[in-house]
């Protein structure tokens, strides 16, 4: 595979909403999504792809196989950004699909089945809630009306704006079932790198459990209130966040916990907060052991509550039970990984990816490669060139594997 | 004393700056407070009162006493709000100076020494830091120029804005040395409420340490990075209030700690937070106690860097040494409360007072009575009628004794 043209691709899309700062903000459906999605488009007809785009904005290119009618063997992932996102979270999946079609039309190589790539629509749930929503749709496990009445933080309406970018296609969405899906997608996190690995082949994906909690206490004066009378919403928030941290670490293994919002009112130094609103994020491979999590949470909730004299509330944000991804087709990346002389290891996604939506209705599995310092959903989200071909070139290689599968 | 009259006063002056709730609003030097300054000195001048307005706006009704150059007593407090503030904090310490002045008056009292009501400057620091300047200045605390200096939150300076509402006086500060002085004021704290208590003869104030601590830390996805590889600024800031909780408990007497502000960057529900700004309000009234809870706190803080890979630094909010009234005047207040058959109790304030500015210079000591729930800073601010007046009736008993005190 050709480097320049893989980091031409990715470097010229980034131009697409650049911030000035090496990131992008190219949220869904947003002036900045049309005109990446339109780049994407002109780019999908020069490699000679069929262009289907269903009724969510999922944009798909096929590349026709032997057998006509036999189902794709797909690749791909989301070119939607947060606001403060890099350049290769999501749409490095996109390009080097693009690349592997690139390779085979060079190459002459005609496979069996089809092979399909696509960009799923709103993979970020910035604007518009929830995440992964495209793919999700497309796997028949969020309603298409439901998502296009889904009203945005800017108040705007996701069909309108749909329509309003020229993104509102005629395919029903799930209408192409793939033969297998693979991802190619940075880890976004720090184990590849801190284990100098060259390629991740993903096996599962953590579960997740988002709950938002809010503590009502009383708001009181920090100087006269008796430490015994107070009833102190900010402490709760503090007491909670460190219950998760001890609780991920005793449960170890593949459990993270995270408190990364917290917000308290008035937030005044001299006043005892009233209020306390926080996220608990909990993530686990295993759904009894995130269960247990979330019900040790539960648990440490209502003795605080007691004990402080704080009223208590949540409600969950998101869960997602954990993803196993498909055996065979991780075994395929570890051999490519292998031929090509690449250190590799199994391993689990933290994040939550477009391929776990259509695992629920193919076999899917992920390639991951290394993410410097883990830093990503930030403008200086990097990738050396070296892994990003490494890891083009083994989606390559599993796509081939798969697209000459017997029907 | 008359109820009515105090009430109706306490009234009257909430309507200026009245936020329509019961609360009030009248910032220092706002046009709001210029108008709360106005009717004061009307109130004043109808008391025959002779009125003095020094060179940082604190205003003086002076009683002549039948020693005409004696040292005047004063009592007082300032009638400046918080944003949100209620309408006895401060002003009911002014009002009641005037009750007591209204009552000699009408019985046709002449005291040996003269009788002062004073309402200091900026007691609440809203928008010019630091609070309390207006006594702080008086009893030579803080150099006048660098308080008309001051630049405000709104951009505005400090000695503009007296000049514009008319009370930038001629008067030298610190030219009125009182024989003694006596704050009548709310207790902003459940403690005699909670003790079915009338009345507070406040002996001591604790000494204050307020930091503001900021924890930089590194920002990645809350699903990717394990545990052993964070650097979570969020985390760390809830380990600061946790300790500090139990530093408070573990110190007992009258230590106090609270974490009333915390903010956390990006503060995202899936984002290891890369900095959070908190701050830590600890209270004692042994000057050798707070400062070994500041040696604590600090040892602490480098613990938890070194613990979780974070870069932590402080700065000093604000730094008071306790306060111990004058043992004299607190028995004068005892011995009042006794014979009108009030039950009291000696007590610390948790909270600032511009008596304790005053103490720098003089005898002084103050006078409590209940707060409902201990709210304060809140337009739910509320003490009874029937503890207003007992509180007003102890502080004319021993503005009368001191009164009458020889030279």
């Amino acid at each position: 595979m050709d480097p320049s043209a893989l980091m031409q691709r990715i470097a010229r899309h980034a131009e697409v909403g650049a911030t000035g700062d090496g990131g992008v903000c190219r949220i869904a459906l947003t002036d900045a999504d049309r005109e990446g999605r339109d780049l994407l488009v002109h780019w999908m007809k020069a490699l000679d792809l069929d262009i289907r785009i269903d009724q969510i904005g999922n944009i798909f290119g096929i590349r026709a196989g032997l057998q006509a009618d036999a189902a794709p063997v797909m690749t791909g992932s989301h070119i939607d950004t947060v606001a403060t996102g890099g350049r290769y979270d999501g749409c490095y999946g996109v390009m080097a699909g693009l690349e592997v079609v690139r390779v085979l039309n060079a190459q002459g190589i005609r496979t069996l089945r089809p092979v399909a790539v696509a960009a799923f629509t709103n993979e970020e749930g910035v604007r518009f809630m929830p995440d992964m929503m495209g793919s999700l749709v497309h796997a028949g496990g969020y309603p298409l009306q439901r998502a296009l009445e889904t009203v945005g933080t800017d108040g705007s309406v996701l069909g309108e704006e749909l329509r309003r970018i020229g993104y509102a296609g005629g395919m029903p969405c799930g209408a192409i079932l793939p033969h297998a899906f693979v991802e190619l997608h940075i880890e976004q996190g720090p184990v590849l790198e801190a284990e100098g690995i060259a390629i991740g082949a993903v096996q599962d994906l953590q579960g997740i459990s988002w709950r938002e909690i809010t503590v009502n206490g009383q708001s009181n004066h920090a100087g006269t209130t008796p430490m015994h009378l107070r009833r102190d919403a900010g402490y709760a928030a503090a007491a909670i966040a460190v219950f998760v941290r001890e609780l991920a670490h005793r449960f170890g293994g593949s459990q993270v916990a995270t408190v990364g919002s917290i917000r308290l009112h008035p937030n005044l130094v001299n006043v005892i907060a009233s209020q306390a609103t926080l996220t608990v994020d909990l993530r686990n491979t295993d759904e009894s052991a995130l269960q247990r999590a979330e019900a040790e949470l539960a648990g440490f909730l209502q003795a605080l509550s007691m004990r402080e004299s704080v009223q208590i509330e949540t409600r969950s944000l998101a869960r997602f039970e954990p993803v196993r991804f498909d055996d065979r087709i991780v075994g395929l990346i570890e051999q490519s990984a292998a031929r090509r002389g690449l250190s590799h290891r199994r391993m689990t996604s933290g994040a939550g990816h477009d391929a776990q939506m259509m695992a629920r209705i193919c076999p899917a599995a992920m390639v991951f490669v290394p993410s410097q310092q883990g830093i990503s959903h930030n403008p200086r989200e990097h990738t050396e060139t070296a892994d990003l071909v490494q890891g083009a070139n083994v989606l390559l290689d599993v796509m081939r594997k798969l697209a000459d599968e017997a029907l």
